[in-house]
């Protein structure tokens, strides 16, 4: 028999402890990724019924019957394809149950207020997983380690390769590199592969298109693999053939706002002040209006998770959150420029995960 | 100046005849799908504010300021980021507003409810939008051949470069695949490309992973293209090396379930009859425990939507739906069969838009 990894149980604990102030004597959750984070559980359809005392029980469609027994050895599990309801339908006792309000929606609202027992109260819950999920522990930040590498590794050879080139498109030298992270295994993109090139490189969002790369060109790639629920997220900017002394300038001033950020990102840091490390620089560089977006965002399960690094940013630092920190430039008609590393914060200096280097490389 | 698109008018005049029935005077749209739907508008951020007399407002962020006045030029849109909220606030009569109860959260529905001035009352709609997609115009039809022929030229070309073939693993055979689509131009998988071999074709959701295709497997590869929108998919089953009586078998039973599916698959037909029209193929066959999910789906904006060709399927066919009719059989242990085409509803016999050839092919 399978051991259940004692990993979800202690998240599950935490989970609750969180909950503690909140009057409700369960919660259900189901949210794939945090059904994921609280038992491991990776199918696309998964309910937890987590009650105060710890016991739990969960439900899944009859494709999941194998693997759910196989990923959660020490939770029951029952067969229902709407699993909120399901669940909740199997609650005899008079009980207060959270349900999580920034995912569930109206209509599943509905459906669980239909489902639900007399003595079943529901409460709206919301941010007490996301808060638990802010620091991460040794094997989650191994995982994260180990894609940031992959991915690296694929830009790596597609840079050795020659594949980033005048006379290629955005879209062929994006498909090169997710081509060479699923080769190093990586089982998707993480988002969307950002290759913008020239012009494109002003449009913070820009996809990748049918443009083709020019001399002098500066050109943005922001990419990330996935690997069993961990995503990455890293950014360089290069320059095809030549560099302009506009490239030369912006990549300098965000490079050393880049570097400024990193070094700001020790445990007890305000997160305004993280992103004020960067901005300031832009902004004493007379770039400040062209630095449209915020600092960065933690990694994880998702992407984009908490903590937050921006004008808006709440709360600080600890040890064992995760940050990017990607600072930019983008002038209208003329270019633009974006370096992006993923931190582990420790005790000391944060931990780089995404090794590639940062100086001006003209391809 | 750009042309307002009539496709979209009419559209918008579509889902306020369809909601004349339910006494509001104005709907609130959110969901992305359906906000480019109704508009043309493709960012990841927008809202759209429908009255009764088609009078419209939309909203986005900073981002894509740009972007919404080229794709909606008939359209004005003010700026905020969360774009319910801000156009609700912009109503200044007595109004009952539609909001999308299948997709709105109960975080925003309260955030819908604090920004709504005194007159207005929120209520809830369902399906409205997801009815009138049912019938695709011809442009969208087109978009759908054009990205399912880009997905099949990628088969063929994977097929004849031997990259299906023992001793490569399955994550090879997707990457391939996946690449190939992407230099076609596509701009991304429609959903995570499946490479199920030996006895993993035997789970019909699995992915792709580290196991070599082996002589006598059977290998199914089931996998969309993305393109401005639209998606593709298409399931072929091929068999490695040589073929054993057993995938013979099922392989003919599900062809010739998949043909009489696709016969069945006329205006007027009931979607259960569809669906029977697969099954009792497999059923007679003596395989029907091993059919383990619905017959098919249609294909649009979103890679799974209505109709639905299943046991419980509602209503019947009209020309200029979409269906998929994707029968299969899967024995634990021993491996499986899926035979998958995309098919476009027309007053005589369906197209079929996934043109690879579904003879048995020994690779």
């Amino acid at each position: 028999m399978a051991l259940a990894d004692t990993r979800y149980s202690n998240r599950r604990r935490k989970l609750m402890t969180e909950l503690s102030g909140q009057r409700v004597d369960a919660i259900i959750v189901t949210h794939l990724t945090h059904v994921r984070y609280l038992t491991g559980f990776s199918g696309s359809n998964g309910g937890l019924l987590l009650r105060k005392d710890l016991s739990a029980l969960m439900a899944t469609d009859g494709r999941y019957t194998t693997q759910i027994a196989e990923e959660v050895p020490d939770i029951e599990a029952s067969l229902g394809r709407d699993v909120g309801p399901h669940l909740l339908g199997q609650v005899s006792e008079d009980l207060r149950v959270g349900y999580e309000a920034d995912y569930v929606t109206v209509s599943q609202l509905e459906r669980l207020e239909k489902a639900k027992p007399e003595g079943v109260t529901l409460v709206p819950v919301t941010g007490v997983v996301e808060k638990i999920r802010l620091v991460k522990d040794n094997v989650e930040l191994q995982k994260l380690e180990e894609i940031a590498a992959l991915a690296n590794q694929a830009l790596t050879e597609l840079v050795e390769a020659g594949e980033v080139a005048a006379g290629r498109t955005e879209r062929q030298v994006a498909a090169d590199l997710e081509y060479r992270m699923r080769m190093l295994g990586s089982e998707r993109v993480s988002f969307d592969t950002i290759v913008a090139s020239g012009e494109n490189s002003a449009k913070p969002h820009h996809g990748a298109d049918d443009r083709e790369l020019c001399k002098g060109d500066l050109v943005t790639i922001d990419f990330g693999a996935h690997l069993r629920g961990f995503n990455s997220d890293c950014t360089r900017t290069f320059v095809i053939g030549e560099v302009s002394d506009f490239a030369r300038e912006i990549y300098d001033v965000v490079l050393r706002a880049q570097e400024a950020g990193v070094k700001a990102a020790v445990p007890g840091a305000k997160l305004v002040d993280v992103d004020a490390a960067c901005r300031d620089i832009i902004a004493n560089a007379g770039y400040g209006d062209y630095f449209v977006h915020s600092t960065g965002h933690g990694i994880g399960l998702d992407v984009h998770e908490g903590p937050y690094a921006a004008t808006t940013g709440k709360g600080t630092l600890a040890e064992g959150m995760t940050l990017t920190i990607e600072p930019g430039i983008y002038v209208p008609g003329k270019g633009g420029v974006r370096i992006e590393d993923s931190l582990i914060i420790t005790s000391g200096a944060p931990k780089i995960i995404t090794a590639y280097p940062k100086d001006l490389q003209v391809l």
